[in-house]
């Protein structure tokens, strides 16, 4: 029964630390970074005025997201795209979002070990991040994380999930550009697929290039995106299909290439833009009031709903069209 | 990435099913209600103009929940006191929480074996219920299955949680009074529980009452009890302390009595018993609101923040303060 306090009222962070801390990470102080983010992780709200300080000081990194599903080859293609940038002089932090228990940890390690040849280079940053909390208090953990990321002189943020599920796209949201990596697959597949990665992927990469199937599904995709551009003609991107061989390095600088003409793009296109970033702050509010929520019902604070009050106690109306008509006063 | 639609759009349970489910449960039909419980463990959002019809038809059951330690004798004291209130001819209906995955169901499979006494007897329904959703997930779907059960012509209804943390707290709010079940413990143990259980308790049980330390846990208890009541004047019922030795059925009828004159109390007090029940439904209200907005989150819909999008955009303000601002119009 020992809970979090609520925000309002939790010890914050002090105001000269807030001005230390900002500073260190604005000098790109990497254990500062790490330290913050197992903070986050740990979910301590004394942070908020840390993380609302920092806010004010990101937006300059590109930040890009990668999802697609297990073993598609995503953490091999991201430490490329890291020595490809580095290679360029850029410096890149990578944060790798793994929502399954700590004990299911295995193919984790494995694609760190991958990235193992930046270890020793401090102008890469890797970290991975879990939690025990919800899946929905990750997303919103890993949006924290952004923050904290943001805040440093990065020219590159990339995030990375594993899988492709509810979660992760939440987690995607997050990222200006998404590559959603898939591996050559029946037509069935895709179809399966098809709900939901138009509505995410910004790229699409069909790793593995050298199979069989490549060329249908980058078929498969391009169909699927065709269609999502019909259904959304708004949108003035038109996400392309690119073809890697990431353990031989095949594609890479392309794909890299794509990546700078998408952000060109979105650069030439401030309207757009400026819908595409609107909707991702309507999301991250609604994240971080669903936290704020979660912690009041959980500390047991309640909701003022006294005028709703006598109808509710003799069961005239119910809490679901209470909490439907609190809702509304959220907009949306 | 597939997801459930919003409330809103959700194809719901027609009207005429909504009539029969309603006729159905009020008739007492066993199955029915099991068949629902399971939908609601599955996050069924086309239950919810159901759910709204049949909390209408509720609020003559006593609802009783029973929380303590693991091993504390939750199962046994409630097997006696099912057998207690079937000798009087009352109907009895259990729902026994288990917020652990199935995995570690044990334990919850031998206190089902300790029900066994009560399988063959329709006066008697026991159901268990999980969730794979997350924790907060469950006291909402757990708030739904008592809807269903208060719907039907119980006369008790009780609702049992494993463990004393959060989420067993969360759950124990949809309860009118709650009993809690302790062992004999050191002092230090006490201390140690005690931020919680007055806030929730409001009768206590210290079980296994032959053991040396039942008196001084006993003692402890009523010293936390009496130090809760001077911090809340406003309480016109003290909690009291009974011993029981489940086990052998002692204690049982006492502690059956105790709560019956906990009912007439708040009978005889209707100004604390609706500040009682305004308290549990600003709560659940909040519940169902977390679990709207945890939906629309996840399914893409976004909050109307238009009027502070300029400035979130420009970094002067952040989503912390926005969704700070946003939580304030609900009150609270």
């Amino acid at each position: 029964m020992p809970s979090a306090p609520p925000v309002r009222s939790a010890p914050s962070v002090p105001a000269d630390d807030i001005h230390a801390l900002t500073a260190a990470l604005a000098s790109g102080d990497i254990r500062c970074a790490a330290r913050l983010i197992t903070r986050i992780e740990r979910v301590d709200a004394s942070l908020v005025p840390l993380m609302q300080a920092l806010y004010r000081h990101g937006g300059r990194a590109q930040v890009i997201g990668v999802t697609g599903p297990p073993g598609a080859g995503k953490s091999t293609l991201i430490s490329r795209l890291v020595a490809h940038w580095r290679g360029r002089g850029q410096r890149v932090a990578v944060l790798a979002v793994d929502p399954s228990s700590p004990f299911t940890g295995g193919a984790v390690l494995g694609d760190r070990v991958r990235m193992a040849e930046h270890a020793c280079d401090d102008g890469v940053f890797i970290r991975s991040m879990a939690s025990r909390d919800h899946l929905g208090g990750l997303a919103r953990a890993a949006g924290d994380a952004l923050v904290v990321l943001e805040a440093m002189p990065w020219d590159v943020v990339l995030v990375e999930t594993v899988g492709v599920g509810q979660n992760e796209t939440e987690i995607m949201r997050h990222a200006s550009a998404v590559v959603l990596v898939q591996t050559p697959m029946g037509g069935d597949d895709v179809q399966a697929a098809k709900a939901g990665i138009t509505e995410i992927g910004d790229l699409f990469v069909v790793n593995k290039a050298d199979h069989p199937q490549a060329d249908a599904t980058v078929r498969h995709l391009q169909d699927m995106i065709s269609l999502a551009q019909r259904l959304h003609p708004e949108r003035s991107w038109q996400p392309p299909v690119l073809k890697t061989l990431a353990l031989q390095g095949q594609g890479v600088s392309e794909l890299a290439a794509t990546i700078d003409h998408c952000f060109a793009h979105w650069a030439a296109h401030p309207d757009d833009a400026r819908r595409r970033g609107s909707a991702r702050l309507r999301h991250r509010v609604g994240e971080v009031l669903r936290e704020l929520l979660d912690r009041r019902l959980r500390t047991g604070s309640e909701l003022a709903i006294d005028p709703m009050l006598p109808a509710l106690l003799a069961r005239e109306t119910d809490p679901y069209a209470a909490a439907a008509q609190l809702l509304d006063r959220l907009g949306g």
